[in-house]
Parts: C-alpha cells; sequence; structure tokens
C-alpha cells in the first residue's frame, strides 16, 4: 500500500481502525483493495476532518453498522466532533436563536449548541459581538445548505446513505470554509477594489 | 490578568504577540486593559481559528498598521491562514469552478485557491466525489454569506475596518460549522425523523 507508511498502517491495525490483512507468511500481511478504501478514509476524517483517533473509530463503527434511523445517520457523525463538556455552557441565548431561526432547539444536539454558544462566547471574548442581522443571514445561507446536504443523501442503502453523510459533512467543511474566503475575496474586490480606502479621522 | 497564566503570558511576551507591561519593580509588571484586550483576541485567533504563533503575529502587525486598500484587508487575514505549498495541486478544475460561479478566479488569492483544490482532492481520494449541483448550491450560499461579511466592514477608520475582517473571518469559521451542523439536524429530522429508514436490499 503505497499511500501509507508502514508504520502508519501499524498504528491503524493497533488502533483497530484498520482490519488485519491476510498472513501470507510469519512476517508479511497481504493486503487488497477494501484496505486501501479504508485508509483514504482515515486519512479524510484524520487528516482532512481533524477527528481524533476515537472519534474516527466511533464515525468507522457508524460506518459498520449504520444506524436503523435515517436521522441517527447524522447523530453519528456530528457526535465525534461535538462531544465535548457543555457543563459550563449556557444554551440558553443559542435555544433563542434557534428557535428564531425555526430550527426547533428540541431536534438539535445539546453537543452542538454547545458548540455554537462557545464559539459565539470566544467571538464576544475577542470583542466581536455578531450583530443579528449578520447571524440571521449566515442562518439563512445555511439552511439552504443543510437542505441541499439532506436532500442528496441516498436512501438505497443504509450503507450508502452513512457514507454519505460521514463524508459529506466532516472533510466537506474545508471545501465550504475555502469557498467562503474565495467568494468574500469576489466581493470585497467588488466593494474595494477600485476605491480609495476610508481617510484616517 | 486573571484570563491567562503567566507562563502563557511570558510566552506570549517572548514571542512578541503581547506587548511589554510597565515595571513596577525588579521582577514585577504591571498590565492594563490594552493587555486584556490583546489576550482576548491572541485567545480568538490562536484558541478558536486554531493560527499558528506566527500567523497570529502576522495578523496582529497587520491590525497595528492596516493597509491602505480595503481590499488589502481581506488579504492579510486570509493569508495567515492559507499559506501553504501549492506547488503540487492542479488550479485548473478549481479556476473552471470560480469562473462558473462568476467569482473571477483572477481576483481571488491562489493560496485559498490551493485550499479549495487540496479539499475538493481530498474528498475524492476518500470516495466522495462532490457533484457540480451540490457545490452549486453551496456556491450561492457562500456569496450571500461573503456579501453580508463584506457588506458589514465599517468604514470608519482603517483599524475598525481591520478588527471586523480579522474577527469575523477567521473565529467566525466555528460558528458558521456549528450553525450548518444544526442546521442539518434541523433538516435531517425534517426528512428522516418520522419515516422508516430504507429497508436493506
Amino acid at each position: 500500500m503505497a499511500c501509507a507508511r508502514p508504520a502508519t498502517i501499524k498504528y491503524y491495525l493497533r488502533e483497530k481502525l484498520l482490519h488485519e490483512g491476510v498472513l501470507t507468511s510469519a512476517t508479511q500481511a497481504r493486503y487488497d483493495d477494501s484496505h486501501v478504501r479504508r485508509l483514504k478514509l482515515i486519512r479524510a476524517l484524520i487528516g482532512t476532518a481533524g477527528l481524533s483517533v476515537s472519534a474516527t473509530r466511533e464515525v468507522l463503527l457508524g460506518l459498520e453498522n449504520p444506524p436503523e434511523s435515517g436521522h441517527d445517520l447524522l447523530g453519528i457523525a456530528h457526535h465525534a466532533v461535538a462531544r465535548t463538556a457543555r457543563d459550563d455552557v449556557d444554551l440558553s441565548s443559542t435555544q433563542a436563536l434557534l428557535d428564531h431561526w425555526g430550527w426547533g432547539a428540541e431536534t438539535c444536539d445539546r453537543d452542538t449548541q454547545a458548540a455554537l454558544a462557545r464559539a459565539l462566547h470566544g467571538l464576544s471574548e475577542a470583542g466581536f459581538e455578531a450583530p443579528t442581522a449578520l447571524l440571521d443571514r449566515y442562518a439563512a445561507a445555511m439552511q439552504d445548505i443543510a437542505a441541499a446536504d439532506v436532500e442528496s443523501v441516498p436512501t438505497d442503502s443504509p450503507e450508502a446513505a452513512m457514507r454519505h453523510v460521514v463524508l459529506g459533512t466532516l472533510p466537506m467543511e474545508p471545501v465550504l470554509l475555502a469557498m467562503r474566503r474565495l467568494a468574500q475575496q469576489s466581493a470585497s474586490f467588488r466593494r474595494f477594489g477600485e476605491t480609495v480606502p476610508p481617510e484616517r479621522p
């Protein structure tokens, strides 16, 4: 398997992320396409999405045993990134936002709500109070993205659905963030590109 | 300064992220509100946005000496996250996408284009070819977000504009990603919440 170093493969085998190969001698094992596919998936989850080894194991287990309910697919993918202590986080203002956007706080995972509350708190601590009007525009755009995400989940098999959700959720995030930056550059060029910047008062 | 450990403060002083306090004795220095504000900003950049120390220094220098051109504000913030080798990245398909979306590849930073190309390549390696129709919907939503971002930049002073761009770009990303997950949960509940999942074939 030219796509990973032997030490990395041994580590993944030891951590049970990768299944064993077929022993061909006392010291050699044969790996096949299924190992290559799994390695690429591990790389997308650990390398691109930045998951920990244990979160990756949880997602891979979900892929092998997709849940019965379609809605639980997303829960496994989201739980892997959002499982942090939330005891110290006040969710009341986040829940007010969710209700304001019509997303139904009761249908949303509390860990993800806590992630939003912490991210907004971090911004506010740094001296940036995100205006409600800006957050409302973000919410409208994210609602479009989420609708596209959920509509694109295949329904032919639970395995295909789970695979789509796992890859389309976490490893897609760097795609979305890069697209936002490029769209900002394009919009910034249109607003500021040819104009003189504001004078200092 | 109760909001950071002494060892952290010493590290930031040594790395020139934080300005020195006023010495009150041979071993003691006095810090004021400007240090507290700076510490919170450093925490947002390193802790929330995940920037390196040297990328953080670059952004802080930009805040102290905002560029003359409004468009360059964004360049400093984006350069800090996207400065990676791009020699091995083929930008042709990314540039075709940018042209297709009307964003003008020539006005977009090549490092950010490379970040998008790499993210899409990582997905594809993992076995997920993002359909163009899905990327088009992402692009429309990101264009709305970027328009809101750029419109909300204050024009009263270059300092205020730079501060807004730095905080509204990078430390805002976790907010947007958490919002996407919550919007997905809401949309998934509407699509799958009450239904029986597909049977295995």
